[in-house]
């Protein structure tokens, strides 16, 4: 018997805000696994801002995805059919699997994931990519001391909200940004020391407000005039981490640089940025001590599930509306 | 006899570029020294980008120059009078003297200086401020390693062109972007490897040509376009220092932030700003080590020597419209 599969693929380039047209929903004929094979079924396929960059042309940390090709997405599945030593039926991993139902793998850069310990969702979200960013972008580059006082944007999103968390772990003073009081209710609950609303009003006002002693480190998912707010806030020596900057990410005008870049000159302060692939070796030691955390209650997690693939191109967008509560992922049917 | 001085104060803020009568020119009588003062006949002062900065109002490094208030200005001068027992009369002093003919002082912030090993102009220039900029944000914040590529934007100035020299001794190719074809050949001179005129084409271009592994250290001086062509051109995990923005002090518009600066993001690079003064405590050493180089001709100075105290509101123009050649300074008659 033949299995079907179902895919998405990328038609074309977005220019701007990601449009249904811009991909293709595919049916294909799985084909029969060779020798060292596996074939996974697909569970739940993380939805990032990342991926937004992934479609566009040019060089950048990780090579664009071609025209017709499978749109690439990291997910978790379960080993349903094996030709692979190390890998045996009805165990589950996590890797790049794409967006789709099924994957065929030779079994490079799959990691082995234990669904006892912890629910599968949330090796996609705390305990895997963003929860991985926040913790390498926060502790190895913002280098943050107990006392000093971390902002986050993007706070309530699912790299955001570990920053926070880890920064109150590591006896700093929290900050979150976010656009909404639902989301800065959320930060409140997680145990943000505050929360700035920037739908609500003056940002630079508020940051004052939250960091009277300025902004010793800045995690910056969001750029544009959030960035610029905050470096206007830093305190002398501060660090800003360049994780994203999703306000820009579908601009048709270009970006929007940050016009007051020269108070890092002012404050003696560093603006550095960082790609998670960078820290692979380290990951198992991360993600046990995150284990540790969340199993301590001192690191919560909160996933925003979509149920259905076919749900793709609608449900990408709520990471750009601001729309999502949580780590998005699709849930596969 | 009461001795009469002339001196500039600042009379107004600019607004752009700075216009003579920003600055007022005046005429006072010199008190009479107390116990513990000097009086200083001011020789050779030093005209500086920076000085923009402290025209303007707001938060900075340092405080900004009150209106009325001397213009503040590093200069170089001879001790003519002394009830201070650590300044001798016929010696000389360094320090921040002012935009004046004489300087009364405590001797607080003077640093003796020997006319007989270098010319007076000298220690303003690669043995004074600029050099000392060079020499920290090169080693210190951009740490060069042998083999690598340094650009360096504002690369005939008194700054720029001491930093394409320390790297070429430290083993670095030397790259430097300067406007016009005098500029730039004076930086063959110096010993750059190559020399990109600004405005002779396409920087971007330029810089593929002559950085075909990409930039590992930018020492920035200018800001602006060039800042966003040079973070095109980084090298994985560069070092972007930001000394300066001479392309931005005039503006009436907002400063052009760096669009380019996700480029940070995809090279895991630094972008990191530095203020000479923090260095205060290493700078005999460092001059030390400069004068050594200067002896072995390794490392060559060239000053731009404008004559009359009273040319100072035109000749500090020439730092913004690119007419100096060399450390701008005026010497007083």
């Amino acid at each position: 018997m033949v299995r079907k599969n179902h895919r998405f693929t990328l038609a074309a380039r977005p220019v701007g805000m990601p449009r249904p047209t811009d991909f293709a929903f595919e049916e294909h004929d799985l084909p029969v696994l060779g020798d060292g094979e596996l074939l996974v079924k697909v569970r739940y396929i993380s939805l990032d801002p990342a991926m937004r960059g992934w479609m566009n042309e040019g060089k950048s940390y990780i090579r664009p995805i071609a025209i017709g090709e499978l749109m690439r997405a990291g997910a978790i599945g379960s080993v349903i059919e094996s030709k692979h030593p190390q890998f045996a039926v009805g165990s589950h991993v996590t890797g790049m699997l794409g967006l789709q139902e099924y994957a065929v793998s030779n079994g490079d850069g799959l990691t082995p994931v234990d669904p006892s310990r912890v629910p599968l969702p949330v090796m996609l979200s705390t305990l895997g990519a963003p929860g991985l960013t926040a913790y390498f972008g926060l502790l190895d580059v913002g280098k943050p001391v107990a006392g000093q006082t971390v902002v986050v944007s993007g706070a309530a999103g699912a790299v955001g909200s570990v920053v926070g968390q880890i920064a109150r772990i590591h006896g700093c003073r929290a900050v979150g940004i976010a656009g909404g009081a639902a989301k800065c209710g959320y930060l409140r609950e997680l145990g943000f020391d505050a929360a700035i609303d920037y739908k609500a009003g003056d940002i630079k006002a508020a940051l004052r407000e939250h960091c009277p002693k300025g902004i010793d480190v800045f995690f910056d998912n969001v750029g544009g005039d959030i960035l610029d707010a905050a470096l206007t806030q830093l305190a002398p020596r501060a660090r800003v981490v360049i994780c994203g900057a999703i306000s820009q990410y579908n601009n048709t005008t270009p970006v929007k640089g940050p016009a007051n870049y020269l108070s890092l000159l002012v404050n003696r302060a560093s603006m550095t940025g960082m790609v998670i692939f960078d820290y692979a070796a380290r990951f198992p030691a991360a993600v046990a001590e995150m284990a540790q955390w969340m199993a301590a209650g001192k690191l919560r997690s909160r996933e925003d599930i979509v149920q259905g693939l076919e749900q793709f191109p609608q449900a990408l967008l709520k990471l750009f509306t601001g729309e999502n509560h949580g780590k998005l992922m699709l849930e596969v049917a």
